[in-house]
């Protein structure tokens, strides 16, 4: 589809999918990516805004920006694959982003997972800025189910413990299934996502109770001390904790890639995005006995409905997929000028 | 070492673990299990109870027994497995109980894992009435890292439904590390373990608020209420369901396993084992990039210390089984009496 004309009404402009990534991806090359690189971050984050996912969309390109600047990480890394065994691929994505890493190995990563049942990838060396679900619902867009957890930068309280140590350390999972669009889940294994934080701080609005701390340890719900020197807490307690701990040990300690805590950028003022590593695991279900895997999961959503569930996890964000597709990607013309400044940089 | 003789003072005695193990092998024989099947169960109830697991303890001997009486469950299955591709082992159960299955697939899933550097197992048509961290921790004992989800019986209302639908439906994981135990945990996705309520419920105690619903649906904490045709809540609201459906998808749609809630136990009184399916996945950290894995575990550990926790997942039951295996386990004289009987019966 084309853009909608703008609307001198309002204070925003529709873009399409299109024309937003190439948006993005002149402002990308602009501040030192690779093309190769620009197109994958472009897209990306022009996928989280089409689907209403704020806090990973244009949101970001500021720390984007202001990262590349800083020379934190290297915008033109190239990623190298490494074939380690019949399950098990490993990238050094050479202080790049992630995604491009990603992109790099996927055609292996899915050969192996087609062919051993279930694969493992283990990227290194590497930034991750984005949402995660983004990673996963591509495999279960062609029949294959993928899970994949990264860590990111200490601002979460172990449950019990004094200081924060863990990152929000996100778990994302895509499943495909019979009627419908996969289902997919995205979840930071803190109370709140950190991208939340910041939208909440730049709106001036407080926090539900249980998010996060203070710089004295004491809880809060003013996103302004969360951020200067407070923390996070985990979602659901030592559960959450747990997981989040889980994390840290798949994304960084198997992956070859830093802790949570491993990282210092603070010679490299504007630096935003965290240095660590990230695990994705691809497993192939028409190994599976009996029935149809996505046969399976439509019925799961069958009585999930009939439960009395009215949204799925994943449904919101392909709801309003919909609707930019079919009516534009609406942005802030605010938010568009600065894009375009950026773009021309 | 050998048991404690009988304190005559005290309600108690202590059996040592052989000992122990070897009273509750009689019990499963004596009520129709075959003398393998026995061995396996014996070994992970005796377990349990050395660990400090109670709700998975000695507890479970009347479930098992009362389900074996139904005919619900066969206890001198043997199950079937099946080398499906490099990283992909199937076991039929075959309406036995998941334990045995996975000591018999566990050699191939072994070799599968130190050789495709990642290995699934994907059981099904299997019970699961135990605890699931005994299931991953010896696989970090031999320097693997482990994960596994079961599924249970409908017991658990998603965020956002009305009625029940998903089991408590556990997440266990393991991983090695350098200078101690393994670091293992194993949380229900419910906001408590259906064990738990039950020992709640026998002891007359209440429980803590936003663990489960009455019959109208209506919050309590009453165990007796949750039980009596009430439901468990999932652990922190929508993260914990989304996870809750993961577990789902994974452990029945992956195996072809029953959901927990296709199966119908009303033609058998006294059935109280879930007959689902059980996925794990096991990971050879030998193949990550850089540092041994276990050398970088055991470095979480100590900034987790570092940072305040005192307490890491599992620290407490190793904690008790060094007690139990220097001191004996220490089983109430009456619940000993009934098992006694019970390994007579």
């Amino acid at each position: 589809m084309s853009a909608s004309p703008l609307d001198v009404e309002s204070s925003s402009e529709r873009l399409s999918f299109a024309q937003l990534t190439d948006l993005l991806r002149q402002v990308f090359v602009r501040h030192g990516t690779s093309a190769e690189v620009a197109q994958v971050l472009a897209e990306n984050c022009a996928s989280a805004e089409r689907d209403g996912a704020h806090s990973h969309g244009v949101f970001r390109i500021p720390g984007y920006v202001s990262t590349l600047a800083s020379g934190w990480v290297n915008g033109k890394a190239v990623p190298v694959v490494e074939d380690v065994a019949s399950g098990f691929v490993r990238v050094d994505a050479g202080n790049g982003f992630a995604q491009p890493a990603l992109q790099a190995a996927r055609p292996l990563l899915v050969e192996k997972a087609r062919s051993a049942g279930i694969a493992l990838l283990a990227i290194h060396n590497s930034h991750h800025f984005a949402a995660l679900w983004p990673d996963v619902e591509p495999f279960a867009e062609e029949g294959l189910v993928a899970l994949s957890v990264v860590n990111s930068m200490t601002c979460v309280v172990p449950h019990g413990a004094d200081r924060p140590l863990f990152g929000t350390n996100p778990i994302a999972f895509a499943a495909p299934r019979a009627d419908g669009l996969p289902i997919v889940f995205d979840l930071a294994t803190s109370a709140i996502a950190h991208g939340d934080v910041q939208i909440a701080a730049r709106k001036g609005e407080r926090l539900p109770p249980g998010m996060g701390v203070d710089s004295l340890g004491q809880p809060t719900q003013d996103p302004k001390a969360i951020l200067e020197g407070g923390a996070l807490l985990p979602f659901g307690g030592h559960k959450g904790s747990a997981l989040s701990m889980m994390v840290e040990l798949l994304a960084a300690a198997l992956t070859g890639g830093n802790f949570s805590f491993e990282f210092n950028w603070s010679d490299h003022p504007g630096a935003r995005t965290p240095w660590t590593g990230q695990l994705l695991i691809v497993i192939d279900p028409s190994k599976t006995a009996g029935q149809s895997f996505a046969e399976r999961s439509q019925e799961l959503v069958r009585q999930m409905h009939a439960a009395g569930l009215r949204r799925l996890p994943g449904d919101r964000r392909h709801r309003t997929r919909a609707k930019s597709l079919s009516g534009g990607i609406e942005i802030e013309t605010q938010e568009l000028s600065r894009l375009r400044v950026l773009a021309q940089a």
